[in-house]
């Protein structure tokens, strides 16, 4: 059964779990990652062979196989999976940036280009945590950035296939080549390139230890996304909630994971008890009992705060992964909020609504980085770099300030790269 | 003196010199940190004994010393200063973001904030490499987006001070407060806090090993910028370009550093050799003659290519920090750039411009990096969070779709979590 605390009871960092407890595999990731790079394909085919149980013919996914899967998957979920990537587009276009040039000066044109990454990858675990919205939301951003080639690895079941609704929603979302390929493997593969599968420049992606771990060992090799903690949820609610909403609120965090925290903070001590009596009748009828028992039990937490301002306060300090506000006029609220991933206003908005439909992201910081990171957006699949020009009368103008600032750092090389333009007996060499 | 190459005989991988040869300080970095976190303030002063030679009586810069720092520089160089800044400041606030909204449907509200971090530090080395232009262009940035506590430290030399220098670029930049410590336990004190110095959400600025390493390790507590490699240019000539221009640009690269690299690529062979000669004839004129000279003779290399567009695929390939294009209408190739962390065009811009007084930033990925890193920038210093709205209506017309993706993903709870809201016997409770 959860337990109800007073603010004052509870320390801000034992809100949330926020360390998983993994074993450290470190040595079978490089060594993974090794073969991988002295083997190419041939170490792929090993590792579908040691850990797929698989015997594969081909790493890529062939048209055929897609189409298949297509043909597989029923038509009503089609038409949800296109509705949800239409949403998930909608939003994601607006975070698209334009390059900009300065002309402020005559003769300076200053500027920055903004250009999609060249190529990423996109992992996606495979068996039971197989989710088609993690495609969607992994690879819309990097299609809507203007990536050229968006490649998914996931790995295979023991019939050598993917999960259809997962190719399904690599069609939808613009996924230019699937390979069946998993574990540390895939990174690898991604990171150096096989005969088959191509470098990328970024891989993104939820996966395994196994899988966060290679993410580590190739970054800076290529470029990566966060490594996600356990899931969290703050739920604020005022005493006007419907405790069956904020218990299935609650629930739905908890059923993700063992390790994932649902915690809620109200100010009234009457919803505090519905809600907890609420979680103890709910819990019994869901399908993934054990897993929520299990997450509620040991991270589920109910805050009694003395107002919504304190509850508020306690949202900024520890930086919820997902903060629901299940209150009236929830946007007389939200420029208070300064640290939080994903924020859901209001009392019909629960937080499923943007695990796969609403159009924001559903991959968040987690373990408090909400205080320095954002959620993964059309950002995360472009970089930038800057360009500047000077006619020779603009440079006239100013070379001798700069002059005088390279000497200052002790930098006469640098003064010097100005100065030799407009020094007649050397510039007329 | 320089080599000169075709472009055949010179792997992608070795035009640059692109890993440092730096010693594993892991293990006495670990230590500092520790001891930072266990003791606090009484760590650093110890350090400031043990490391910097000094006996501090307070960590802080007062406003006193700011204000005689600032009456001590030369008014001529202020000017510059300012006018850097001023600069720096104009082609920032382009970068300069809004939030967000979307209400393309009736009753949903989606949108996106953007926030500026809480609190940021940002280490500017001391002694000989202490630059006041490294102030500037990670402090101006951190202001432009509405950073409120932009936390200065840097070691103070063997008279308890700090270079007036930096004092001065630091109160012009915006920074709001100082403190006299260096090293790893610098970047500790700004990881965890200790009872003077506060914690922050992002440390940023260049350092030595004992640093770089610092960052590595409290990565994850804070948010840190890119660690940098060794510098690199690459200039890319014309066969019309003067030869004693050229050779001073690759050698303020080169005054650097050693293990900095300066590389020419031209479709001239003749500038090459013009070039080759130039940069014998400068060589000895520079103050920093031994560092230059070291640099051109084991990084240095002048590449001929057989046309201006092989250069700039070149350019693509090994993604250089600095790109300068010495060519008549240096536009035209603009757009063919992909990967380059700031790019100088034409005869009458030499890299330098960049480093103090154009506007763009100078802290820019190296190592082949700017693939898929931008130069540093406003956005550096910003995160964002989503947020969303559904009214009962909007959330009764898309429940149904929400609820069925789940139960494809088998998120049962997830699905309950909005089929609850309109289950009149659950929602009637």
């Amino acid at each position: 059964m959860i337990k109800i605390y007073d603010m004052n009871e509870v320390r801000d960092q034992d809100i949330f779990l926020r360390h998983d407890a993994v074993k450290d595999v470190s040595q079978p990731v490089a060594e993974i990652i090794r073969r991988v790079r002295a083997e190419g394909d041939a170490a792929l085919y090993h590792y579908a062979r040691e850990f797929d149980k698989v015997e594969l013919s081909a790493l890529a996914v062939t048209e055929q196989e897609l189409d298949e899967a297509l043909s597989a998957e029923e038509p009503e979920f089609l038409a949800v999976l296109e509705q949800a990537a239409k949403n998930i587009r909608a939003y994601h276009a607006k975070q698209k940036r334009q390059s900009f040039i300065m002309e402020e000066k005559e003769g300076v044109i200053l500027g920055q280009k903004i250009m999609p990454l060249g190529r990423v990858g996109i992992y996606v675990p495979g068996g039971t945590a197989a989710y088609p919205s993690t495609v969607l939301m992994n690879a819309i951003p990097a299609h809507i950035a203007g990536v050229g080639e968006i490649v998914m690895v996931t790995p295979p079941g023991k019939d050598g296939k993917v999960n259809p609704a997962i190719l399904a929603a690599a069609k939808i979302a613009g996924v230019t080549q699937i390979y069946k390929v998993g574990g540390a493997q895939a990174i690898a593969a991604l990171a150096y390139g096989t005969e088959s599968i191509p470098q990328v420049d970024k891989i993104v992606g939820p996966g395994n230890a196994y899988v966060a771990e290679a993410k580590k060992q190739v970054f800076g090799q290529v470029n990566i996304d966060m490594i996600a903690g356990p899931s969290e949820v703050l739920v604020i609610a005022d005493g006007k909630s419907n405790p069956a909403f904020v218990a299935a609120d609650l629930l739905s965090q908890a059923e993700h994971d063992k390790m994932a925290s649902a915690v809620l903070v109200t100010e009234s001590r009457e919803l505090a008890q519905a809600v907890a009596q609420e979680l103890e009748r709910q819990i019994p009828l869901l399908e993934r009992e054990e897993i929520a028992r299990a997450s509620i039990d040991c991270n589920g937490k109910i805050i009694v705060s003395p107002n919504l301002e304190q509850a508020i306060d306690v949202a900024n300090r520890i930086a919820p992964e997902h903060l629901e506000l299940c209150v009236d006029s929830p946007f007389d609220y939200l420029s208070q909020i300064q640290n939080a991933g994903s924020i859901f206003l209001g009392r019909w908005n629960p937080e499923p609504m943007g695990d796969y439909f609403a159009g924001p992201n559903h991959t968040l910081p987690t373990s408090g980085t909400a205080r320095f990171y954002s959620p993964l957006s059309v950002d995360d699949f472009i970089k930038k770099s800057q360009f500047s020009y000077y006619t020779r009368p603009a440079l006239e103008k100013e070379y001798r300030q700069v002059s005088l600032f390279a000497k200052k750092e002790g930098l006469t090389a640098h003064a010097r790269a100005v100065d030799i333009r407009f020094d007649e007996k050397e510039a007329g060499k």
